[in-house]
């Protein structure tokens, strides 16, 4: 499992020319094995999207002892990445098909002075939202749907059917965090939830007109893509 | 008042060639008045070294309103550095001269694995911190003494007496501040107490070597000058 700060970084997969967390974390394991290896992911996060549980697998023949493995990759990644956890699994384990749950976690710095110390992790919006009215319009995301208002109008993936188990939306100071859970998620899919909250939050939009968004199948008729900065992959899981 | 991300800043003093955060803030002042205006802070901070709370206070003709100046400042300023509140003073009120008591924080992320949303905020000690031990030794720390043996020996102040008012150690979770409030601090002074802390709090010293060190006047008696990330200038105060 690995944490990043995605700030510095143009994205987790490998893209030529570019610093890409992949990037990093393989040619550390070169240095470490002289392998060429290929990690497999739970899922890219864009350029800028942070992760606090990201899960990647790989296969080595490398010696180095499971309990070191962490220690010594660690020593070789930058301090923006960070190997939270390492175990050994079977070879039938695949980090992104086998995935059960995903949960992002948006941040939003809602002070009439963003905190300083955020900067990189949360998205700025001075005026206050209305979280309750957030709350609502959420209600209507929860459960299985076709998704294809909330997803990049680029995305190629046909089936845009997804099963949302939950978006909460929890005030903590001057942060309001919006927590999306479910199976899955289409490319932009967090950031177009949120930035469509967001757009409830201020008023200028009906909390049930996220009813009729999904219901039209067209990503015009949603809200704005959220800033990648104030997203984090927060966790997966490999049990429903 | 301006909050600071101090990473990625040659510290808060204009010098030439490199920027920092006076200069930013002097451009900015520039952009919005054509005035050539010089700050005055309440005290520097070295390179990579953060500010919750520093206040500085410049001259200016300018007609923008004082309830407007903060808006503009920060929308002229980058994410970065936050202006958190602008006050109109007296022309005899000086940042410096007048202050009477500083607050400085210094965060150490003692966990097994680094915070990696902290890795720009805080230093990463890995083996746990006898934070009892660190509060004993602290404890000397507090009164009005002759800080030589706590200040970078390239020091040219000549009265190197200071009055610490409370050096408190808090555990948060896998962090610890240490928290150190005096009527002034000589140079790299918080970062020597914390790296001497830190040789307690790893059972390399006994708590009462710190009164030992304090009467021997001489900086290296005391232990490593910790890293400058950590640190955050918190709060100025301008009353007793």
């Amino acid at each position: 499992m690995v944490a990043y700060d995605g700030t510095d970084f143009s994205g987790f997969q490998v893209q030529p020319d570019q610093v890409t967390i992949q990037g990093e974390i393989e040619a550390a394991l070169h240095r470490l094995t002289g392998e060429t290896i290929q990690i497999s992911g739970s899922g890219r996060t864009d350029a800028g999207v942070h992760a606090r549980g990201q899960v990647f697998h790989f296969d080595t023949k490398s010696g180095i002892p499971l309990d070191k493995w962490r220690f010594v990759l660690n020593n070789q990644l930058p301090d923006s990445i960070v190997i939270r956890s390492v175990e050994e699994v079977s070879s039938e384990f695949h980090a992104r098909f086998d995935v059960k749950v995903k949960e992002y976690r948006y941040c939003i710095d809602n002070g009439a002075v963003p905190d300083v110390f955020r900067h990189r992790y949360a998205d700025h919006i001075r005026s206050p939202l209305d979280v309750e009215a957030m709350r609502q319009a959420a209600r209507h995301l929860v459960g299985r749907h076709d998704f294809t208002s909330f997803c990049s109008a680029k995305t190629v993936v046909e089936d845009k059917v997804r099963t949302v188990y939950d978006v909460r939306v929890e005030s903590e100071g001057q942060v309001i965090w919006v927590i999306c859970r479910g199976n899955g998620f289409l490319y932009n899919m967090v950031r177009i939830i949120v930035g469509t909250l967001v757009e409830v939050g201020q008023g200028k939009r009906h909390p049930d007109e996220l009813r009729t968004i999904l219901l039209g199948r067209n990503r015009e008729l949603a809200g704005k893509t959220a800033p990648a900065k104030g997203l984090t992959m927060w966790e997966v899981s490999y049990e429903e």
